[in-house]
Order: C-alpha cells, then structure tokens, then sequence
C-alpha cells in the first residue's frame, strides 16, 4: 500500500524540512503534528550507515515542553515516575511519565539546564497540556511553554569523529546523556550525547528554527569524510536494540501499558520519598505484578519488512498478547518483531502465532534486546 | 511535492481505512493520531459532490472523549468556556477549550448523552489528557476514556435523502446538532446532525469498530441512488463557510490565538457564573480588546491550489497577520484564504501582500463566511 500524504498547514514542518526534500526524503509520518521523515528510498543502506558508519537524522517532531521557575523541580518531579531532584544541570534523564492510573503516557528524555530550568524532549503524546493542566491546578510557580528548539541527530559508530569536526575535542567528554550549551558560528545549540538508537552518538538542539536549513548543511559537510548519509529513526536497528516507541508500542487510547509491563521499572522510583503522579497505582500494580510482559518475537518464514498496525498474537486461536512492530535484521538474518505477552505465557511457549496478510506465522519468544 | 505516507503502527488506522482504500482513497494526512483521509484523487468532483450532491467522509479521527459520573457535569462546565449546564440530552453544543492563558486549544461539539455523560468530540490535540489531569488534580469523581466511536459524516444537500433511507423519517426531526442513540441492523450508532461543512448533513458515530466496512458499505448502497461518493473534509468548502480548523488556523504550539481573536465570542460565557478554565484572562483579553481578528482574503492573480504552511501576511514589508490557508473557490471563481490580522489594519487596506512560491500576491480582506 502506497499513498501520498498531504502537504498542508495543520502538519507543522521542521526547520530541516526543505533541506530533508532536498537531499530526497521519500515518505513522511507524523509525530507530535509534525512531518517526521520515514525514509530517503533506501533502506539496507540507511540501516549500514547507522549501524557501521554515520548518519543524520531530522528529529525536530521530537519537540521540548520547558517548565521553568521557582516551581520548575518540584513539578517535574511530580510529573516523572523517576527521581528528578537528584538529577545534574548538563545531564538528560530518561523519565516515564504516567497518569494517574499509573500508565503509560509519554517517556521523554529529561534535560536540566538550570536548578529552576527543564527541558521534556517529549515522544508523541500532547504532554505540554499535560504540564499545564497540573501545575495551572496546582498553582505552582512556573512557566511551562514549546521554546524554538529542533533537534538533529547523528547517529552511528562513525558519529563522534563528525561532532568532533564540528565542535572539538570536548565532545567526547559528554558521557552518554550529557550535554553542553554551545553555539556553531553563532547557531545556537546544545549538544547531547543522545540519541534514539543503540548506535551511539549525538543530538544537536538546534535553538533557532530559522537556521535549520544550515546547520544541516554544516553537519553534511563535516560528515562527508565519514560517507554521512540521511536516514530517520531506523525500525530493524530499534526492535534489534529493544527501544521503546510510545505510540507505535503502547499508547494510552489504543494499547494503554503501564511501566513495569513495559520493563521500564529501573526508571520508577517505587521506594523513595518521592511523590509522583501515578504512585499509588503503580504500588499496587507492583504488588499484584504486571499484567503483561514486553518481549521480543521471532517470526518464522520469509521476509516480512513491516506489519501496517499492531497485531494480536494468539495462542489456540485465543489472544494472549500483541505484536506491535515487525521488521527484518539484517545482522540476525531474522524476522523480529516486539510487543506485549499475556505474563503467564511461558517464555519456552512454541505455539504463538500471529495472523499477517500472507497467513499464520509462528512466534518465538526473546528477550530483549536482541542485540546487545 | 508529493511524498508517501509511512503506513505503520504508530498511526492509527479508522474502522473505515480498509473500506476508503478500496474506494480509492489517494492521500491521508494525520489526526488526533490517526489516518484520515485527505483525497480520492479528483478535487473537483469532491467538492462538486458537497455542494450539489452527496458525500461519505471518513472521520474516524474525529475521536470522542466521554466523561462521566457524578461530576461530569462540574468537569465539562469547568473545561469549556461556553456554558454546559443548560444543555440538554440529545443536543450537540460547540465548546471552545481553553488553557489557564485564555489560548484555543480545542474547539470540540459536546454531546450530552445523559444527564452525567458527555461526548467531547475533538479536534487535533490530546485533550483526554487535559481533562483527566484536570479531573485528577481536583479529586472530581469522575471516569474518563477514549469509547470506541468513529463517526462517519454524510454531508451535502441530498444527505437527508441518504440517511432517511437507512434510518427512516424521523432523521427530518432532528434539528441541527441534535442527535439519537440508534442501530443499523445492530450496528450500534448515534445518529447527528451535524458535520465540518455548511452544506447539511448528519455524522453516524459508529459505536463498534469491528463494524465500519459493514457501515461504509450501507450508506453506500443507500446514497446510491443520489449518486453518492467518497470525499474528505474538504478545503474550498471550509474557507468558503469560514469554519475554523484547529491545528491549521491555530495551534498552542504554533500559533496561540485566543477565542476572541477567532470570531467565536458567541461561544465565550463571560458574563454569567459559570468558572470555567482560561475566565479570569479572556476577562482581561475582553477588556483591552483582542488583538487580532480572523478574516478572510482574496488573493489576486492565478490560481492557487493551496498553501503547504502558514504564511505571513505583510504590509510594507512588516508582518501584520498570516495566511493559515488557501484555495481556489468554484462558487466565487476566486482565490480565498482565512488567516489572522491585527486588529489596527483597515479592512480596506489595499496594500496587503503575501509572498507565494511564485512571487508576492496582493491580498484584498473579505468577511468571513465568504458564503453564507
């Protein structure tokens, strides 16, 4: 199935939009209201370039909800299931954030830029009504908004020696999640070792959207002695490396997850003082024990490159769980796929099947990641 | 440009998607997370079927947040700016939304479908985190969730013919915005009248998403006497009826307009009791006046199809408003366009201007609807 999507006013464009249709995007999605783009037409050599050389990615739909103010920690804090006050100015901070029913609504890296300063760098979900809401009701003191910030990715093992071209010798202090505020001939930016691979390598915030279009440019440039390429986040190398995408994974309104069935429990803080929105639910799930599991599957047969929306797994013909994003590895020469299974299904189970278009295809259980 | 659309599991499929694809539905864009189509390929015949005739539109991604329980009625009176106490089961009501700053961030019709339960039908943003936020931080008692529910819109003159054919007689004694809790053969549906045109017509909430290519196919089998066709929310149409398009018109993140800025005062129960979120500061907002108003334009010269995003609007080469979208008008054989201007600019200015792709285009200002 092929169709065009609608280039119009209600989907916002990034400001590395006329160079991605430069240098030949093919397809779009839409994340955060934002064209998010798909694929550049060639998809074995975006995959080699991210996994064994470099490339570069425009992020921008992943937007930053800043709260800032006197009230900035404490309502961060209140927002994330993990612990925000013992985190470091010039550090993100992977933070599930959940509602009060203790599932799952967004799982954004967390910046802190100041003491009284945070960045959300949000997955696809409206989480800036969301902070509103709660600190409006309680009456904190703060100033939530979408600052002017796009971030770029590059990403892959060849990633530090084009950020290195590009900023110096320093990057390679950041460790992984740190950042720094820095400027490139004046673009302003923070650059963060981050990134939504297992690849390794950076993300530059761009913070004016108006020079977009440049920084791209400098970033190809710096990367050309390396073979940089464009690419978009890579769904082989994130079901190989067992990276969460919320909204294609589990979303409130369509396959609602709380964290531990997500196998997110390192980031709750369960034990501590902390108070968080979603707490008390998640105590009592973490009594009674999560309902599901996110596992890997392998598919047995043919090639299968994708499944169009997440599908049941069945055993018996009964539902036991849900396989929600299916691709072919090229380093494991495998069908894998990811999803969610029903937590009393043995591991060692060999009669899961899902139904795809060309017919039933036999699962097998992994854990993840595939690759480590 | 043309660009595909990335058909994967982090986008949502309508219980209609199966059902428009074998119509021949050509493009979709993106709403509230979902596919919705954009167009079937043949504009002209799109619009001609709305105005003249009959059309079927997938708007599945028009999705419902019900709220209910003891204060359902407290939470929806508290979140929309327009009174909610004096509605009535049975009848549909436009709301805006606001945020604690007075700022649009939803236009939602409210269904009232018991005396403790409501629909908020909405635009594109996440609202159902908005109102269980809301609901949580103020201990109201409460249930909120996204019901499984998909309208489908019948929309343009001979409509009344299509739906009386499925449902009988009585659809001619539903007023506009009224609607019934009925079934089609055990499809469960509500039946409104109502839908995003000026053209008349009735919305089927479909009640079972097992059940869409069932419903597509009966209202297709009954709309074919009247020469009915697939279509989409459609662009010439709503500019010439002055509808507003939340996400395209204005956006939080984009474009923050506030509801006075947008022409729906009517909408707005300053006066009365009623507290609702964003009162205190549209007060203020009423008392120095808004400052910029919604208009419409004629845009001189060629054809002009449409805008890819907003533009600004400019006046000796200042900014003094934007464009938010455009198209060519059958009716009036004229470009038109609907956008937002300062409040101090004449509607007799002569020296408006906006710079298209192919150069700088003149803009006379016209009172919206440019169609009644």
């Amino acid at each position: 199935m092929s169709f065009s999507i609608g280039i119009g006013p209600n989907t916002r464009k990034s400001p590395y939009f006329d160079a991605t249709v430069a240098d030949g995007v093919q397809s779009f999605s839409v994340y955060n209201h934002m064209y998010l783009p798909a694929h550049f037409g060639d998809p074995d050599a975006e995959y080699d370039r991210l996994v064994n050389g470099v490339t570069m990615w425009d992020v921008g739909a992943q937007r930053q909800v800043e709260i800032r103010g006197a009230d900035a920690e404490k309502l961060v804090d209140y927002l994330c299931a993990r612990d925000v006050k013992s985190s470091r100015v010039g550090y993100g901070r992977y933070v599930p954030v959940c509602n009060h029913d203790g599932i799952l609504i967004n799982d954004p890296v967390l910046l802190r830029l100041a003491a009284d300063r945070f960045w959300l760098s949000i997955a696809d979900s409206d989480i800036e009504l969301w902070a509103r809401a709660i600190a409006a009701e309680r009456d904190y003191d703060v100033e939530i908004h979408e600052p002017d910030v796009s971030p770029l990715a590059v990403q892959g093992p060849r990633a530090p020696a084009v950020v290195e071209q590009l900023f110096g010798d320093w990057i390679h202090e950041l460790t992984y999640f740190a950042f720094r505020e820095t400027e490139l001939d004046g673009i302003p930016l923070v650059v963060a070792r981050s990134g939504w691979s297992k690849q390794g390598g950076f993300e530059l915030y761009l913070r004016d959207s108006k020079r977009g279009g440049e920084l791209w440019e400098r970033v190809k440039t710096a990367g050309a002695a390396q073979d940089i390429g464009p690419g978009a986040p890579n769904d082989p190398e994130r079901i190989e490396s067992g990276l969460l995408s919320y909204g294609a994974d589990c979303r409130l309104q369509v396959d609602p997850a709380d964290p531990f069935e997500l196998g997110l429990e390192a980031f709750v803080d369960l034990d501590g003082e902390h108070d968080f929105i979603g707490k008390r639910a998640l105590r009592e799930i973490a009594a009674r024990g999560p309902a599901r599991r996110r596992v890997g599957f392998y598919l047995e047969g043919d090639t299968v490159s994708g499944v169009t929306h997440p599908l049941p797994v069945l055993q018996a013909g009964q539902r036991v769980g849900s396989l929600t994003e299916v691709a072919h590895s090229p380093r494991l020469g495998r069908n894998i796929a990811t999803g969610l299974l029903a937590s009393e299904i043995a591991a060692a189970a060999r009669d899961l099947e899902v139904i795809l278009p060309g017919g039933p295809r036999r699962l097998e259980v992994a854990a993840l990641p595939f690759i480590r």
